[in-house]
């Protein structure tokens, strides 16, 4: 006879998932020890949810399958509500797992008490408050089936502690994947014809349409049609490196990407969104393509950017062509760091099949260009802004991975902060991941945008943009966590350390004073 | 003429907010450069959210009265909610500034994009969505008179950027503060005929119920009735030691209260809620008190305990006496470390007027019966239940009181990790801080709880429930964000740390091995 939390374990598995980054509390311990039953979850610990929620986000996005999350109550879903906005706007799909008050228990407000569902509410695609045991099994499998739907959702599935204690649980099978329209035969034909009937067409490739079948198709159509490609300013992976797209984004700086996006007529939108700004700034447009551009979606979010393509190089009698070659490779730079000098480091040093988590903002941005004759690479980006994904999804990333392919953070000090504690799980792991930590002691970003304002930042203003005074220790921080670092002043000590850790099992942290 | 921003910083101002706790980004870079125009605000620092919300927290519960915080979109919010919430526990004002889209490109979905209002609602009082930047300055004087209201509100103020950028900004005054009914009448005659009718009645104090005026006449009604005084679990702010009622808290466990609670057939709730369970267990009532007792509301919430107290003891004629003794003040205790050993280890160096900010969990719950001769002091608890309050309470709570009383946090190590960010704005603003790292490396509450659920945990409970493999080392966590620290591993040596710290400006760390 199950209880409730093992009909949860037993469904979940049944479901495909078995990879459960956790941060349990009281509410969720039969879960727990319903884990402790039944063999082939996976479990991994996070001392902060944000940490929790933005591994699962780097597990999707690598193993293109959802993990579930274990959090504790309103307020562990809200530690971790940041993450998930990322997973989300990232297109991930997960599993949260939300313990809670008893059914009973609720209505006496105890401390813990809160609005759980409308926390969830604010950034699942999918929502249910599971009431009674024999139904646990059931939301479970509703909730794989709503994560796993396309592109990938957020699916929240609360678990008042009641459910999951009482007996009569019910394990569940998996439940079928809701399918869409994989393409939309007229948007090929609207395609076609804007690409045969105009010159300075944009296509530009979003999320899934960043990986490497969709490019190598891109690149048949516009090699056959002159059409120039871009990448979405944000993409969960983006597929780089020899043999794929040596493509730009549209660039964050409104002003440049309105510059850049002015030429073009047609925008054909393949899983992308219409180029908007980041933020609105006085006096300047929302949108950053021209007025009078028309816009073409290929293929939505929830379709197939692969299909629609193929349909489209078809239709097009686009011939097959290779990938464009970008180059040599470059060598390791030497000298004080700069952003090209780091790029082109990162770029001769990368291991083959080596994974990137972006969260470098400010100085990284223009790192593509340097790194395009990398070895290929998948490249993970913050997707929806909110800072402190950088190092959770790195370390969901090397789990996703089994720890087989090396996972390089590129890492903004300001935003390293956010979510540090993600270090003490590569250390307990053993993850093979190695932070760049870009260590320029300040809001960097911010004092650019103060400055947009229209002055220099006054003392009021750099006592919350300067992150000196006291500088943060990076060396001591990762030791701290059980994570070995070193700093590094130059890029050739940089170079040296990188090299170091790609030969070592186990995660380091190169502090690089920039 | 103003801006919106410059009408929020001068209404701010104006209605007697001067202290901001902030993390800003790009939406509020308006409002930063109203902070640099208009001098008279104090701008604080954390390094992240949770850190930012708590400190506001800390600094009402010790300053009674509100500052404000400076939060960034959704994201931002939802980093520092479940610090809200445990203000919101503790009863504390806050005014919450969160910047967020302009008002005409939030249609446009842009990637930090969110919920704002929907997470906002789900854990304030008061929540305004500025429209226009005329509206600025009345919707923050509202939002302050919010904060204000007694016993003290969580007030949301959702700023798009275009209302900060804007021309037109009106500077409003102070509004004044909605008041209750301060005491009801027939509340204090009901309550004087059950305690004159009654032994074994209970009077529960809470929150603003378990400060010192309230405590010397609950004292009075208690000496002359024969009733028993007891705290609420949960308070935001208790004053203790010596001159202060040496009285218990209802325990924790459900079974401990229901014991201490079952010989009581009255209760008298001053300014408390009626004692819960704080989780539901299988089989267990939810409410802990017995179910044939009366429960009797002398004051609410949001009415002065001090004056229903007041009205209650002259209607009993109670005469005044003094305030009972509590024996002499404990000794530095030497050996390996005990819970009633550091208890009477700090109870005999703390300084007088210190403010020990309790997140302790389950090592210090028997701290209260070997402190109440300390010298006199404030204990702030963790109100809400979520973990990581401790620190950021801790550090506003220093900056309420200006630097002029000691803040002693007793810290859980794995509830440290959920806002460690806290140190280095200890450090960054040489706050009087000595943190006592209570290092078991685990999260010791939950394996007891996994044990109520009838078994010892297995190894993939336990790989979610021991922080060990790696060992935290907090000397290193600690001086990597510029705090001093050390390490004892005897009450002596802990003792010498603390002695240490006392007589020294700025921060420290020790971290106790238990």
């Amino acid at each position: 006879m199950m209880n409730g939390a093992e009909s949860l374990v037993t469904t979940l598995l049944e479901s495909g998932v078995d990879t459960c980054f956790a941060n349990p509390g009281t509410s969720e311990m039969h879960f727990v020890a319903a884990l402790d039953q039944i063999p082939g979850m996976r479990c991994l610990l996070g001392l902060q949810e944000n940490v929790v929620t933005g591994m699962a986000d780097g597990y999707y996005r690598i193993a293109e399958k959802p993990a579930s999350t274990l959090l504790h109550c309103g307020p562990g879903l809200a530690n971790g509500w940041a993450n998930l906005h990322n997973a989300r706007r990232a297109r991930s799909g997960i599993v949260n797992i939300v313990g809670d008050q008893a059914t009973y228990h609720h209505p006496y407000d105890a401390p813990l008490t809160a609005d759980t569902a409308g926390l969830a509410g604010a950034v699942s695609q999918w929502v249910r408050t599971s009431t009674r045991s024999a139904d646990v099994g059931r939301d479970a499998a509703a909730a794989v089936a709503a994560a796993r739907t396309a592109p990938g959702q957020i699916a929240t599935l609360i678990l008042p502690s009641d459910t999951s204690w009482d007996a009569g649980g019910v394990a569940a099978p998996a439940l079928p994947v809701p399918t869409t329209p994989v393409i939309d035969p007229f948007a090929v034909e609207n395609a076609a014809r804007v690409l045969r009937q105009n010159k300075n067409v944009l296509i530009l490739l979003g999320n899934r349409g960043a990986l490497p079948k969709a490019q190598a198709l891109a690149w048949r159509i516009a090699s056959a049609t002159g059409a120039t490609l871009k990448y979405d300013y944000v993409n969960g992976r983006v597929a780089r490196g020899r043999g794929r797209l040596p493509i730009e984004r549209v660039p964050y700086n409104t002003d440049q990407a309105i510059k850049v996006l002015e030429a073009f007529q047609h925008i054909i939108l393949v899983n992308a969104k219409a180029p908007v700004g980041f933020f609105a700034y006085p006096g300047r447009p929302s949108i950053q393509y021209s007025a009078t551009a028309q816009l073409h979606h290929l293929s939505r979010s929830d379709q197939d950017p692969e299909a629609a393509l193929l349909a489209l190089a078809e239709a097009l009698n686009a011939p097959i062509v290779d990938m464009p070659n970008p180059g040599a490779t470059p060598t390791v730079v030497r000298g004080a760091p700069t952003q090209e000098g780091l790029a082109q480091t990162l770029a001769a040093l990368m291991p083959e099949n080596a994974i990137v988590s972006d969260e470098s903002i400010s100085y990284g941005r223009g790192f593509y260009k340097f790194t395009h004759a990398a070895a290929p690479h998948d490249w993970l980006q913050l997707s929806g802004g909110a800072i402190g994904d950088g190092l959770p999804v790195a370390t969901g990333a090397a789990v996703a991975s089994g720890g087989s392919r090396r996972v390089i953070s590129l890492q903004a000090d300001g935003s390293a902060m956010y979510s540090l504690q993600s270090l003490w799980t590569q250390a307990r792991e053993k993850l093979p991941c190695t932070t760049i930590l870009l260590s320029n002691r300040k809001y960097n970003i911010l004092i650019g945008e103060y400055e947009n304002v229209g002055a220099t930042p006054g003392p009021t203003a750099m006592s919350m943009l300067d992150l000196s005074n006291p500088d943060l220790d990076w060396v001591k921080l990762a030791n701290g966590m059980g994570v070995e670092a070193a700093r590094a002043t130059t890029l050739e000590e940089c170079a040296d350390l990188m090299k170091q850790s790609f030969r070592q099992n186990g995660p380091f942290l190169i502090e690089l004073l920039i």
